[in-house]
């Protein structure tokens, strides 16, 4: 299967959803232009077709290995990575003053979805480094950010985040790795790591890793995290390599899919000597992790998009070319497309519905982040920053939630050929399948989302939002095409159904927090639907324009229908989950009496 | 891990959801009683636990192969398969004068859910054999039934099923597979079959294809397909076996999951001499094979019971293990199990009455094939087989479509955990997903749906069922407890959106199929939720009355509760579906237009 980088439809997301317009207005990045973005998006193309999109399959088959205490990557990872770096990719939207090209980070978080849609394995690589860039910008010394910075914006240095320990999982409280002051300014750092993405790889001279552990007298709890820098190889002061430092892979675990991504267990001065700089504050190590986080969540979002696109391009090809049936009350002849069936255009649209629609939050996302960064106006700026603390569980969650069913639907359209590996549909769904988890499970959004973004400030961000989401289904419901109506229609009931949820939840807030608990996940789906609703919306007015002008009118038509489907069948389903998340607290069973 | 066939939870479900208790009735079955149930079910239970459960992972790891012509299956099958004869299981439901034990196939439908809990891959090869023996009861001759029929009654040979080629699939109306009449009244068959589950295997000494071909003369389409019985080894007039016939496994699938189930590409006459026997009537031979399917897809359904059963398990197991984080409002202090937690509550709590209300379903299903079959009653018969036919693609497709989700929160559960495999939930997830898709693909079920079954009665059946469902909802509203009242008042929500769906599908079914084939899967989605609402409401119901009895309160009141979670969450579901069902035909929209 030829893979094509959805170029078209990501710039008309990123358009006419996501808003990202408003960006070039803000004076912020002086070399942003339609035509710089079209060129940029022309260009991700291409290397990401040619260059990354064959190393998928082969990958899936030939893992990262372990040999020798050297994590050697997939055929053909290394030689890609070359390319990615000698592109200029890593550095789009990092600052000029280190070495980066000052454009606004939804442009990276575009190429993140493209890369992640030709291969998850290989793109996930890359953006652990993106995280590990913010969280040095944000924190680092002024020596920190010269010895190390430059090389990590260019991509020659790639970066990790050490959070997880056996016991440390959601709950950071719990780590245990050990800082202690050597005297000299550094720390020797001991203990273990588990689930590092690429914590060591052959694709770079050097890795630096970002570490969570305890000073010696550290409260307990998350008040006693300090974060340390601890490269794989020390640099020394002319930015030379120095000595190998004491931080070593010591196993890959074998996963259900993902197998071109390394997921390391690291030792951390397994032989005494391992030795790392504090980075920020002591103690404040949670403050730089969620620097690193929230744009980590962002592109694990990004890469539900990506593998959902995966899966519904694969998925697209074999319904033209697989031939089955007849037309409904057809007795003979030749046998059609499945795609002629209605019952696979359902899946079909099911899948393209939920990639745009969450392709277009997790761009909407990225757009608040840079608003919130960038624009001259401070009202603007608190705006976006609000809009970007609340849509970053849902591009995490919903996204990835949403990937999983769409690589699933994708394997059901291939029939029993999609349950065999060599179709390659399956690989898509088990590759999916740990973005649901990783960066925070889905769970822990959900809870985010009802507590800190919720209830943060009294619902004032929420509130903003959906009416947002209501004067845009208004505008539809008065448009003069049945369609836009139609949908309109159906994101205000949406938007109605939010409203009561949200006003139930902020009231119990005040009452039982084990109440909002139990509606998390409900409520973030909800959230995740209208959400994705409102950007389609947006999209398919826009869409309208361009029929009246008379262009390319099957491609606007189809932005149409696709959000009328995912209005008739994910708007709908938003109106009935209030009854799910008010449903109240939970009575806590017996476990002993639920197994018998 | 430690997997425990949930004996009281399929006692309960059978008597209380299912009402097993009328087939006692009958007086078809003189050697039915209480205490016989309940010692197949205690035996049941002690055989999957110890002898089936633990060939679970290993076939995983250790799947079947094909090494010079020859199936051999993975490390303790054959040895357990042994058991699985010596003990009798094979033959609980079969007619005593070929060897068979003369009990409902309820009995055995639950065998197939205890027996897929414990090991799914090994399942598999039971129950084809089932649906095979089925088919020669209903159309062989007495020469064939004296040949095959008592050896695979006891499961001392095996059956499968040859549908598929690689140009039918779903359409099998253009099976090419040949069969020509040797003038002897044997036929010589030729062709390749593919997707043959337990083809080949090393287990029993004979195995018996039943196999789709054309005669020469044979009209096109599927009115010239014929069944064949074609032997392994032919069989001698004494019963003991003769030549090896040609027909071979010549390559094994690399599936995603169930690899211990040998998935094999069947060549048959690839040396000009495979013999077989015609089964029925010529060009007849989707009569046997619906015979066959129906059982199959009750089989699948309940596979979709029992793999989502064992996720359960291991999730509720790992749940009460694994520690992290403290209760709401709690600061320090030590970690509480995650079972603590209302979102992993809220995950355990779906699974439960997912896999709950799929296997109610089920069973109901089953008892209603017996009924049709056994009733003294023709009134009854009829009513019966009217159910039957109407929860058969219910059974099939929702049971599967809700443990792929069942199986997959298995692996949230887990958190980062249940995406390495040595886990064991992901194999789970990956085991689950071919349920979907064969034996009819959940898409073909809905068809099957709401055409076959909604209009080929004009919608009586459904009707009356939803009458069934109406009238329980209505003694809940009534009973004296709060929370079946609640139940009472969701369900009758939910029956109403059914009602609605159903009429404006009868109602479309005058004027555009093709409006009707657009929403048979959420129709078929609305329908399971409905069911399943249902069936958990009379076990609810059932409950509430021994609790007042005074007896083990604990076990009920979760019954209880987790119908009434049920309700919240999937009968509140149900009710916005038709919306979907009833958006109409989808616009037909060029693929070349739909990812750009």
């Amino acid at each position: 299967m030829t893979f094509q980088t959805p170029i078209r439809d990501m710039r008309f997301l990123l358009d006419h959803a996501a808003g990202f317009g408003v960006l070039e207005k803000t004076g912020a990045y002086p070399e942003l232009s339609e035509d710089l973005v079209a060129a940029i998006l022309e260009e991700m193309g291409k290397f990401c077709d040619q260059v990354i999109a064959p190393l998928n399959e082969v990958s899936d088959r030939e893992g990262a290995v372990l040999e020798n205490g050297v994590v050697r990557t997939s055929p053909g990872y290394k030689e890609a990575y070359q390319q990615y770096v000698e592109g200029g990719w890593s550095s789009l939207a990092f600052p000029e003053e280190f070495g980066g090209q000052g454009l606004p980070s939804t442009l990276a978080v575009a190429l993140v979805d493209a890369l992640n849609a030709a291969c998850m394995s290989f793109a996930i690589g890359t953006t652990l480094t993106t995280g590990a860039v913010k969280a040095i910008l944000h924190a680092a010394t002024d020596e920190q950010k010269k010895l190390y910075l430059e090389k990590m914006v260019t991509g020659e240095w790639t970066g990790t985040m050490n959070l997880t320990e056996p016991s440390a999982g959601s709950d950071l409280s719990a780590v245990r790795a050990k800082a202690e002051p050597v005297g000299d300014g550094t720390y020797k750092i001991s203990g273990q790591k588990i689930f590092i993405t690429y914590g060591d790889h052959d694709m770079t001279d050097n890795v630096i890793h970002l570490v969570l552990a305890r000073l010696p007298d550290a409260p307990e709890g998350t008040a006693g995290i300090s974060m340390f820098l601890v490269p794989k190889f020390h640099v020394n002061e002319d930015g030379s390599l120095g000595a190998r430092n004491d931080a070593h892979c010591i196993k890959l675990e074998e996963k259900m899919g993902l197998h071109g991504s390394p997921t390391c267990v690291m030792a951390f001065g397994d032989n005494g000597d391992c030795i790392g700089t504090l980075l920020g504050e002591e103690n404040k190590g949670l403050r730089n992790m969620f620097v690193m986080m929230n744009s980590a969540r962002l592109d694990v979002g990004m890469q539900g998009v990506g593998i959902a696109e995966r899966g519904y391009q694969r998925a697209l090809a074999y319904a033209q070319d697989r031939k089955q049936g007849r037309a409904p009350g057809v007795k003979s002849g030749e046998m059609i497309a499945i795609y002629e069936h209605p019952d696979v255009q359902r899946m079909v649209y099911s899948m393209k519905a939920l990639t745009d629609a969450s392709r277009a939050i997790c761009y909407a996302n990225a757009v608040a982040y840079d608003l919130a960064h960038s624009s001259p106006d401070e009202e603007t700026r608190q705006k976006a920053k609000a809009l970007e603390g609340l849509l970053t569980p849902i591009s995490k969650a919903w996204s990835t939630d949403r990937a999983n069913e769409v690589t699933s639907i994708g394997v059901q359209v291939h029939g029993g050929m999609g349950y065999i590996e060599e179709t390659g549909a399956a690989q898509h769904m088990r590759d999916a399948r740990i973005a649901a988890i990783y960066e925070g499970t889905n769970g822990i959004q959900a809870i985010d989302l009802v507590g800190r973004k919720l209830q943060g400030d009294g619902g004032a961000a929420v509130k903003d939002f959906i009416a947002e989401v209501r004067s845009e289904a208004k505008l539809l419901e008065a448009a003069n095409r049945d369609d836009l109506t139609h949908i309109g229609a159906r994101l205000l009931a949406a938007a109605d159904a939010l409203t009561a949820s949200t006003e139930w939840l902020l009231d119990a807030a005040g009452k039982d927090q084990a109440a909002v608990l139990a509606g998390a996940t409900p409520y973030l789906k909800q959230f995740g639907n209208v959400a994705g609703g409102y950007y389609l919306a947006r999209g398919a007015k826009a869409a309208a324009l361009y029929i009246n002008e008379g262009e390319d009118r099957d491609y606007y038509e189809a932005k149409i229908a696709i959000a009328h489907f995912y209005a008739d069948n994910y708007l709908t389903e938003a109106v009935s989950v209030t009854d799910s998340v008010t449903a109240g607290v939970l009575p806590r069973l017996d476990p002993e009496k639920l197994s018998a």
